[in-house]
Parts: C-alpha cells; structure tokens; sequence
C-alpha cells in the first residue's frame, strides 16, 4: 500500500535507481506524509567545500538500507508514503538567490501535508527552510545536533553564511527560544563567551564535553520533556560526530559525539511532534570510503522511525 | 520531441537524477531508439573485483556531458530517442545463473527496435548480450577494444568468465569470424601464441605495439571498409586504455590506448550498422577520483554519436 | 624450538616475507598446533567486494606484530608450533564449487591435529569450515561476532552467500544450538523479528545497543560459563566493530563495536577448548589506510593468545 | 641581489616556508618583478568544488622546483626580483563581492611595475585580473588554454561564473579580439557551434583534436607571430590537460594536452610582451597524489622562465 | 600586544600563510613567551616513513583553529607572545647528525625565556630536545602519552632510533624518573616485561587497557600532584590515540586513547611548571583526509591553554 | 625444469606467495640465472619518502604477469632458472651502514653466476650494487633511465644519498664513461649546466625533451651499438616517466616517458651483455591504486626478456 524501499532479493543493492532507500521519485509532496529532498550546496561553506555532492552520496550509502529498525521494531515503510522528491535547483553562483530559491521550494512542498526531510548540502539551508517551516507551523521547537552553534553575527561581513543561521532564525523569531537545544558545541571559538549569548536567549546549549563518555538517553529525555507538543524541527550537523567517524564534512572538529549516542538522541526523541528534519554538512570529496554518507543515511532513517505514526519503541 | 538530458542551467550538474546524462528512464526499451541499460556483475572477474559498481559510477561522472560533440558536430537527442532502462536484476550469488538472466533480459528488450547501449560490469556479460543480439541480427561483425583477448579455452576449468566470452561465441555462431576485430591486446600471456588461435579464425587482431605513437583514424577506415554493412557490435572494455587514463578497471595492462585514440577508434566507425555496443570493466573502488568513469561515459557518449541516424562527422 | 615471527632486529619491518607475522611457511599441518589459512574469496557478498583480497593485507599488516601480548603477558609462540599454510585455491568463478573446495582443504588440514585459524575472505566460507570442523569435533559451540546475524533463508534465492552461514549450519547440525552466541549484531532488516527466530532455535544474541558504553568482559565470562569445555569456533566478522575502526569491509554498520571491545570479549574467552577460528571480511579496497587490517591481525593475534595450552592472563 | 628560492642544500625540502618555490614573502609590490598571488576561490564553479585550496597545493608542490630550467636555461633569479604576495581575501560568500575585491587587489598591485602571476582558484579570476589589467595596459593580447570555451552567455542566469569570463572580457573591450588564443577547446557543449561564435569575434580557437599526436612548438610560434609586441596575458586551465595528468580540477575532460604539449607551448611564447599570468582550476580534494598542483607549479615557473628580461632558450 | 592567529574574517581560512595557526614568524625566540618549532624528519622510524611531512601538515590542519577555548576559556593569545620559529634544518641523510643539529638548534632557542612547542617528526627528535631542555632546567618531571614505551636498548643494533629515546634520556640523567608517566602504552612486544624495566627504574606506566571506557581527569590529577613544581616536559605520539582517530602514524596500535581522553589528560595538567612539548609521529601520507593533523593540532592548542600564565579552568 | 610463476588456473592470482610473479623463493643464488632481490630503503630521499615498501608492492602487483611476452614472444622461464631471494636486512637507521651492507650481501651473491635483478628501494642503492658489480665484471656500461641525473656533488653536505651515486660511481671507476647512457633527464636544476660535467666525462645525456613525441627504438639501437658486448648494468628509475603512470614515487618530474616509450626503450636493448639491473624509487604511500608497481613490475618483466639467453625479437 505504501511505497517500498527496493529490496535486495529483487535487484542486488548495488544497482537500481539512485533514491534515497531506493525509494520510488514522485514529482510534487502530495499525498505524501515524508518527502526526501536534497539541497546540493556548499556556496555557504567557510573551510572546505564539497558539500554540494552530499545529497548524492547520502542517496548511494542508503541504498544498503533495509526497512526495519532491528532495535526500536519501527517498520516506517508501514505507516508513512514516502517518497524521493529530487533535489532543489539552487543557484550556486549567488547564495543569496540559493536561500530565496529554497524558501520558495519549501513554500510549495509545504502546501501539501507532508515532513520535509532534508539531505545537504552545508548549514546554511536551515535558515531558508525554517523560514517555510515557520510559515506553515510557526515559531518551533528546535533540536541543533551541531559542532558549532551557527550563531555568528556575520561572517567575513556577510548576514548569511553556514555560520549563522541560527542567529538569523533567532531574529527572524522562527524559533521558540526556550525550546532550542544546541548539543555538542565545542573546540575553539573567537570569544570566550560566543555561546553565552544564545544561552541568554533561552537556549539551551549542551557542550560536546558534558556528553564524554555516557549515554545520550537521559539527555533526549529532558528535551523531549521540555519541548513536548511543540512542533519541532531537528536539524543534524554531521560535523556533531568525532571526525573519526564522520570525517567527510568542512569543518571538522575533534572531540565529538559517537554514533551510538548520535543515535540514542534520535530515538529518545520519539513522540515528539516533528515536522521536519535535515541532516547537513556530508562533504564526499573528504570521505572516500562513503563512511560519512553511510552515517547519515542511518541518522536520517533514525529520524524517520521516529516521526509521528511510526510504531516501535525508543 | 525527443528526450534530452537535463541541463545545468535548469539543476546544477551536482543535483537531478542519477541516469546516464541525467536522461529520463524508461520502464521498456518500446519507442526508445536506444536504451541504456546496467549490468552490475563482478564475479566473472579474476584478479581485482569492484565492477559491479561501474554502472552507477559512470551514470554518476555522465552528469557532466553536455548534448552535443563539439568537434564532430553529432546531435544524438536531436534524432534519436534514448533513455535510461535500468539494471539487470543479476544472481550475484551464481555467474552462471546471471549469464542466463542477462540473455532473458535482453531477448525481451530486443523485441523492440532499440540499440542497447550496456554499462558494465564485467566482461563476461558481453557473451549473454550477444546471444540475444545473435538472436535477432545473426552472426554480428565485432569490433572489440580490449587489452585482453578474452578468448581462454577455461579459466580455472570453467566456460563462463570474464577471459572467455569471445572463444565462446567464436564456437556458437555469434560472430562473423572474418570481420571481428580485437585491438589493443597486449602484455603477457599463458603460451606465446595465444593471440594466434584467433588469427587463425579469421579475427583480426591488432595488438597495442602497433597502435603506439599514432592516429587510429586509419585503423578505424580498414575497419569501417571490411564489416560495411554488416550488423556489428562494439564491446570497448575500459582496460583497452592505458591505466593512467583507466586506473579503475580490474586488469589493468600497462602501454594502452590514448583517450584520443579511443575516440579516433570510435568516430572513424561512423557509417556501420552498429547494433549494440558494450563499455565494460569499470572499477570504481580502484577509481577514486571517478575519471576512469569519466572517460567511459565519454566513450559511451562518442559511440552514441556514431549510430545509424546521427549527424555529423566522423 | 618452535617457529618464530622473523624480528625486527633481523629484518626491518617491511622486509621480509609477506606471511601472517612473518612466520614460516608450511607445506601441510603436519606438526603444527596452529595453521594459518588464508581463503580469499569475495563472491559471496552483497553489497561492496573486495574481500579476495583480505588475506593479503592481513598479513601485510600483521607484520608489525611481535610476539609479546604486553597486557596479558602471553607467549604463544613459547608454547605452540605455528605456520602459514598458504591459500585455499577457490574457485572464484562458482561460489557452490569453492564451497566445496574448502571443505576438502580443510578436511585434509583437520586430519592432523592442529587448529585452524582462517584468514577471510567473505564469511560464506564459515560454513565449509565449519562442516570440515564438525566432522571432526561434532557439533560445536559458537562465538560468532558480527553486526549481522547470517540467517538468512535465502539470498536472492540462493542458499550460499555471505548472508546465510548459520541459518545453514543450524540446518546441518553443525551447532549446538544453546552453546551459539551472537554479538555486535544491528541495524536496519527485512522483518523486525530476524533476530528472533535464532533465538527461537536457542541462540543467544546479543544486539550491539547492548554492548554500548560499555565493557565486554562480563559479557565474556557468561559465555565462558555456558560453552565450558565444548569444542568451540569463534567466527569474527570485521564488521562487528564500528566502520571507523575497520571501514575496509563490505557491509559496514554504524555503531558497533569498539577495539578494546572487541579484545575484552577475546581475552575473556580464555580457558575455552577452541578448535578454529576465523577473521571475515576485511576489504582492502576500501580500506587504504590498512588499518581494517591492522585491526584484524591484532585480533586473529589475540585468539592465537587465548588457544589452549597459552600462558597468560584474560 | 635578487630572491632566492630556498636551497634543499639549506633546508630539506619538506621543511621551510610554504611560499612558491620557498621565496621570501613581500608585503606589497614595491620593488618587485614578479609577484606571486593566490586567489583561493571556488565559488564559481559549476561541477565539482575545492579550488579554493589551490593555491595552497601549488605552493606545497613547488617546494621542490630548483632554480634553473635544464632544457632552456633560463635562470629567472638572476634577471627578475620575485616574491610571494600571499592570497586575495575574497568574500567566498558572495562571488559578485569577490569579484570587486579582486581587482581592487590587482588595481593596487599595479601601480607598480610588476607582473603579477597569479595561482587559482576558480576561472571566474581571471575577469576581475583582466580588468586591472586592461586598466593599466589597454586591450591585451590573450592566450587562453582550456578545455573550455568559457564563453557562455549566462551560466544559470549569472552574468559571472567560471564559464563566463572571456565572453564578459570581449564585451567590455578588455582584449584585442583578433589576438586571442583559445587552446585546447574539447568535449561536449549546449549547441554544436558553441566555439564559432568566438570566431566570429575574431578569437582564434585551436579545438584539441587539432592537437592530437604533435608537438606544439609550431602553434606556439603561429601565435608568437601574430601577437608581437602586444601587452600579452596568459590564462592557463589546468582542465586543458588531459585528466590522466590534472586530475584535481573541477570540470575535467578527456583527451586533453600532454604535459609536454603545454611546456612547448608557454617556452614557444619567449618573447612575447607578457603583462600578467595565471594559472587556475588546480581542486586539491581531487588531487591527492598532489600531481596536479605539480604540474601547476612547473607550469607557473615555465611561464617565469618567458618572462621579458629573462635569459635563454625557447 | 601580543601576536594574534590571523582570522577567519580577515582572509578566508584557506587563504593566508601556512604557519601554526596563522600566526607571525619570527627569526629568533627573542621577546617570545612560546616559539612553534617544526623537525620536518623520519629517518628513525621503523615500520612506515612520512612524518618528514607531520609539521607541514599539522601547521595547515590548524589554520581552522580559532584563538579561544570554549570549554576551559583559556586564552592563550592574550597572555604569551607566540611565534611560529619554522622549522630545524636537520640532516635527512644522516640520523645522528640530525639528533646533533636539534640540541644545537635547541640551545639557541633556549638561551632566550622560551617554552618551545615541537611539532614532529618522529619520536627520535625527543631525545635532542632533552638534552637541551635538561641542560637549562635540570632533569625534567615527564609526561610521555604514547602507544609504545620507547625504551629499547637497540634497535637494529642502534642507540638512537624512535624506539630507544626514553632509554637514553633515562641514562643520560635527563628525567626525574619517579617523575616520569607513560601512558597509553598497549600491544605486542618483544618480552612480556618490556614495561617492567621502567617500572624498576621508577616510572609510572599507565597501559591503555587501564584507560578504557572511562574519564583521564583523575590520572590527571595524580600526575599533577606527583609532580607539583617540578619543571615537566609533555611529549604527545599521535600513535597514543586509536588509529581510528589518528591513521596517519608510522607505527599504528589499536586500542588507543579517544580525543576526549586526550583532551582530559591535557587540561587535567593545568598548573604544571610545563617549559616544552613535543608532539610527533604524524604522518601525512597516511592521512589523506588531515584529520590525523587536525586532532594534533588540537592537541598543541589544547597544551598551550595549560602553560603557566594562561588563565581559564582545568 | 625450470621454475615457474605459479599459474592463474592453479590459484587465483590474489591468493599464493607474495613473491616475484609468484616465483619460488631461494635461500642463496647458487643454480640460478636470475635473482629476484628487494632493498626496502628510503632513507636516501630528499622529497617525499616511502620507498621502502616499495619491493613488497612490486612483488604485489607482479601476481599478474604470465609468462610470456606476447609482443616479442620471449619465454624466459623456458631459458632461465629464476627465484625470489627475498630482501637484503638494510640498517633503517643508518644510510652509510645501509650501503656497506648492500654491498656484502651482493658480494655473497655474486659468489654464483647470476643476474641480480633488484626491486628498490632508492636510489642510492645503485652505489654499493655496482661496486659489487665491478668487483666481479670489471668497469661497467651503464644505461641509466631517470628524471635526475643523480650525479651531485653532495647532497646536504653528504656524500651519500639518492643524488649522488652516479658521480661516485664515476670517482670510483666503476664505469666505462664513454658507455654510459643517461635517458629522460629533465626538469629544474641547481645549475644551468648540471647535466653537462657528466657529459665532460663522457656519459651521453638525452634530455627527456629530446625524446617527446617518438618512438625510443631507435635510441636503443644506438646504446646497443655503442655498448657491444661490454658488461652492462642497467638502472631504472621510475621517475623516467611522466608521473601520470607512475605517481608513486618520491621526486616526481613532469613530461616523462610515457611507457611504450619505458618499454621500446628495453626491448631496443636485446642482445647485450646485461649482468644487474635495478628498478628503483617506487613509493607505495603516494600510489594508492598500486599502477605505479605495476608499471614497475612490467619492466622488470621486460629487462628479464632481454637477457642473455632468453629467445625472443627486440
């Protein structure tokens, strides 16, 4: 009744369509309750580039992903019409005209009932796609997985940057200030104090060296309290994770989050009102061996099992 | 009116679909003048594995070309209708059962009037693809571009690999022995006149030496001379190159082919009655920087230039 | 007295001859209590290849271990006659002959009295080896260490392949069924119960989200406890660990196991009367660093340690 | 008198500055011959990214370019005063920004007597080079090697992008049309006659098939002849080479210059009046033999070697 | 006041010099509180080469390194006048002059109130720098974080190589031996009491296995008060660290420290007299993405926040 | 008879002994004709390091010759009895004990009347082997194919090193100078003239200019002309050709020998006297597809085809 991943005893996993989970395309949102939407850019990268072929890559890795979650029982092929609905055409000559560009396109998805789950591409799409989300829901509730806190007032001068879209969110009051979560924020900054000020705001900032060495779980539990019905968007920096096992993304900081507790952040979010997702910052230029890509594909198949209307546990 | 690859000026080159020049797919080869299909296989290989990989990979490194031959002016889209039919669903588990699928797969799509253009994959396929070409064409004229001969009696006591195909169909029939041509063989074999045997089946074999430091644009006019207008099929595996240019092939032999010769090879064969044509032995896990994908997709795209109902020059 | 791992004091390190730590080939096990087999094979796998080529860099990289266990303190080479036995000559065309094949090698090797510590290779190769090894033994007692449970019924209609060693060795009476411990195994599946029928035939699996955060040296002495003195393989998929340790394998998972880990479960099974082991699935094309392969020598060194009649601690 | 390169003799070579060729830094122009720029960029580019390190690479690999040329003699350090200015401080979020920043930079440097040789980054550069230097020299002479044309209308609606640069430079009288070079032109285009228009301008284009098999001393001097006394400015693509040579580069295309096609010839430019150079495209990420920037760099001190004023051969 | 890493609004990060963290060169430590000095050598390692690279790499890895530490707020920048000195001009070709021209090199540096931070190279360089630290402070408190213990008598017949420094720097009277921790030593060797040796000696040896699964701040707190006052010499082999976090290192042991650990040891050392740090054994060809580099110049970050006179917490 | 490779149809190429094609290996020379022996060295490199895994990737990548030279149909193991004699025990931390020892251990092998053919390795092993060599043959004709004509007075003061070993070899008459040949020199030097005082001693120098664009046979019918029946040694450095054959070693040059021009250089030679060859320089680290030791591998291959005894045209 749903559509179905391709399986791999009806085409060996190495060939079939280049879908997310060898999904099937569908060319408008409607009628679908996920829609997987990539956003190939890295216009908006200050390090290095690369992340405009993470979509592309994210789609491959996932190509070994079978439907159910082995821990959780989630089964989301059961319970949601998904979907792969291509890429947004930026224009990766002008940033500025990207971030319109993307806004547009999420206006248009969103008029139809249906979660926007977002394959990047480097940071600086949240901006334009909270900006629709917004539109649609109003201020949310807000899940930053992230190295960085992305709340730069400028970057080299300019208000948009992979640096600051959060800062701009903030501003823009796309985010209800005491439901933001920043987790796993660390390394070196240009002020001692550059995450304070988000903490004045009302966020909530989790730096990576509070999460050393434990489970994740308490921590998704204490959101998923405070942030309760609010709708909420997640959005997953891969750069989160110790480089060791994402090391393919452009501005790698050491230290951080290991898949496990990656993944026990996302389930402990399950009954959470989520409405939309993205996981950014997959840069396959530095990743050769697909091991970044293939992480993401499984955080953002994680985040499926736990949207609305999926069973299983967390 | 025809089919066109999608262009970057409406999706950046690094975002759309994953087929070959972005082109659409096609569930049938019906109303299609050419069809590109993947075969995905690996296991008739006896050295380096990986080549079931290759189809996605030179679908991947195909997003950059562009609809026209900027030297011999051909316009492929502008007179033929072409799409993206896929993979064969292989048996990675069993070559012998595979071979058999790909022959099933192939009499299906040959009931329409369609050239197959096959991405591979190993070079065992091109023995099941010409049965079915056989099938329908009868004996075929063969221009095949390749370091190896591929005519071993067995490999490691068995009929079907990737060194066997064309001793095999030499024995069934499929080919028109006096206008298959074998060039670019070289390196070391299993007894000093291993190229001889076919010599002696009326093959014609020109080995690498005498293609070195020179145009193949002769060559190609003897060719084009002798097989006229016999039905011919072209099978260019990807190792007929020089490794520098195709490191991510499974045998590589040193002292290959130039890419302009290649592409010499290609374009002076334009006025034959190609029926099919074959790119095979990508590798991509020895190819990390995608430009042997890179050089097949061209070469795919320069034999599409040259088939019956194209414009332009040779 | 008994053959010893060629010094660096002897010769530098990358000198040498390419066996499993430098040691001394031998021509059969006659006299050996430890023979090391190499079975490089990749045809029996479903995703990435590449394995055919793990028992060489296995031993490329295990040529930088001495004989000293620094923190166990044991000696094997004072206490066991060891020697490379070479490679299995499979078939690498015909997955169902090379089946075949190694059974007899090893029935050959298995009727001195030696154990067989094998060098892999996909893990289809765990089933021959294991029914040369009950033939000898009688149904034995499991440690199988992996991210994946191997059970499946068929792969793309096939009873061999990478995927269904212990569904077939169950079969067979190859296992006693309460003596089989599964570890490290996750991810995503086609049915959210595929755990569940192994456990049903009396299997204990262990899941990775069970092993996270965690040491596994009690986990070790649980199973120590319930084999006893049982004949007992351990069979050790690479991908049991987490890909950023050992991203040179074929089917990689996120979330698994780390290397002191993995050495805490093998230490701790000392004491147990093992009478083979094997190391599957190392890829070396995806691993260009070695250091998959460098994981793996250190744990095919550390079950050599835990043999029956080692000195040293758990 | 003059700089000197930094000797092996001195410091090893994998020791000492990172600047081209180990020369000492300089602060501004002044007093200089030669000054060596980086433009770190690669946000004009349409395909694949990383330019923007280019610079860098090129800098790494000329650590090991020695003092003199063996084949012409020439010996730059005894006849120009050179040194290494650093990089330009683009705006990599705004291209259009950068774009002005770039020719404020050379528009500085040129109020000094000094050839600026610049190390890229994406070809968009080469507009805003053009610019400062029409403003101080008049319309130059162009010799332009590429595989691209780089004469597009638009390149997604942008007026400026990396494939845009000599149809703006044409438009704004920045060259003398009929002594424009393009070399190397090759591959696919958006419409057959692509290439003709340029003609019509009056820019001379030599398609790479012209180039196929010869040496290219005799164009050299074709092009030597018809330029004369004229202010010259070289744009060097590293995409003109083949991919086998240059495969760090964001837009490669197959069947490209040799390298010793390209050293004939810049050494058969020696004479001409050479205002400016660069040499652009060089994508690290791509590159990690490092081979590409190596030829970059060997290029760049070839293009040093013809400076006016320096001794030898052509 | 004092010298300010150049940043990222000032030039793009992938712009601007190659030295350590875009500081200021300086010819001498004149006026310097902290000088970065390069050994640019590997001529005494035994397994795999490349360090002769680690300074270069380490220097370009820690461009993304902004001034402020967001955990500890350290400031180093606004403290200590920093440099980076460049690099020694050893001798490749000759292993003993090299150790001769460091202390040289050494004594000139400290002839001036500086704390020199090494960036290696191979661990032999530890051995010179000793003499030259001992014979300015006296025997020296040590903190030796490693995979090896470094304490060979020979090897190959050699007192100085990369295996034997501690050795030496122990009978040449340069430690305070009950002063001395190792830690993170792990793997094979070439007796089961090669630690024991430097236990009799009185140095402390932490084994890795004594590290797993838990937090360093309590060992650190026991080396901080052991060695209270007592000038304290940190010498950090990248090989301490697993090589899933650290690849590109000659002589790779798995079970090694994580970053976090690494970082925890560090900061726990706050308020030690520290007057020099070495970090070695990075080897950038087996690094290819940088992140060895990067986690190693997060290290001497991290060790510059703890010398005496920066502020911030533990 | 003789020994042979062991054959694909015996064992799959990617399983066996790591040896020379899968040779035997002998313990001393005596009964040989040829021996096969590595010096794994890289101590004498003054860029980039490495070499001294170079024998073991040759020997690797020769698993995929068979026996016969299918262009000039030589067989040598039909004339030759041959074996892998395994590597020579350098002192990797010392080069001048390093080259003492090389040369006692060729004064022992050249005890029998053998051909040594050696797998480097740099280059500064052609000293000590030639002085073994003339000890035996007297002054030799040497055919030396390099990038550089390794003939510096020192090299960072040293007389010993990878640049030098040629003007030693000159110093200590170990050449008939008026039969030397050195072939594809190019590339930047310290002195205009440095190629000049070797041609003051007689050696022929052909720049690798000289050779662009051509055919090598007829070079190598002068060098056979010139060199007669005189006792000749051949030394191949794989920097003769262009680094995009043969990326992997440590001080590429641009615009080298392409490799039919490597091999007709060879082949040309046919019916000298040849009583050594090397094959040096091969870096594994910087050739990650292994291409370079293949190229490596061939050559030898081809030098063992044109030795005294060995059937077969030129």
């Amino acid at each position: 009744m749903y559509n179905q991943p391709m399986g791999g005893n009806e085409m060996p996993r190495f060939g079939g369509p280049g879908t997310f989970m060898r999904l099937p395309t569908a060319q408008t949102a409607k009628g679908l309750d996920v829609g997987f939407i990539g956003i190939p850019m890295d216009i908006g990268t200050s390090w290095r580039s690369g992340t405009r072929f993470g979509p592309k890559q994210i789609r491959a890795e996932s190509n070994m992903l079978r439907p159910y979650n082995m821990w959780t029982k989630a089964a989301p092929f059961e319970h949601l019409q998904c979907a792969d609905l291509g890429d947004v055409a930026i224009n990766t000559f002008d940033l500025k005209d990207s971030v319109r560009r993307i806004t547009a396109y999420y206006d248009e998805v969103l008029q139809h009932d249906v979660i926007p789950m977002t394959l990047g591409g480097d940071h600086t799409l949240s901006l334009p796609v909270l900006r629709a989300i917004a539109k649609k829901h109003g201020p949310v509730a807000l899940v930053h997985v992230d190295a960085h806190a992305d709340i730069n007032e400028h970057m080299f001068g300019e208000d948009i940057a992979h640096g600051t879209p959060f800062r701009r969110a903030h501003e823009e009051g796309l985010l209800q200030d005491d439901k933001v979560f920043q987790i796993g924020l660390r390394g070196t900054g240009y002020a001692a104090d550059d995450f304070d000020e988000a903490r004045r705001w009302g966020f909530t900032v989790v730096q990576a060296e509070e999460t050393w060495h434990q489970s994740l779980t308490p921590l998704a539990q204490q959101i998923r309290e405070k942030i309760g019905d609010t709708p909420c968007y997640i959005t997953y920096d891969i750069d989160s994770l110790d480089p060791a096992y994402a090391p393919g993304t452009g501005t790698p900081e050491i230290c951080g989050l290991t898949p496990p507790q990656a993944v026990e952040l996302i389930r402990g979010l399950k009954g959470l009102n989520i409405v939309g997702t993205d996981l950014v910052e997959v840069s396959p230029p530095y990743d050769p061996s697909g091991n970044t890509a293939l992480v993401a594909a499984n955080l953002i198949y994680e985040m499926l099992c736990i949207l609305p209307g999926v069973s299983g546990k967390s």
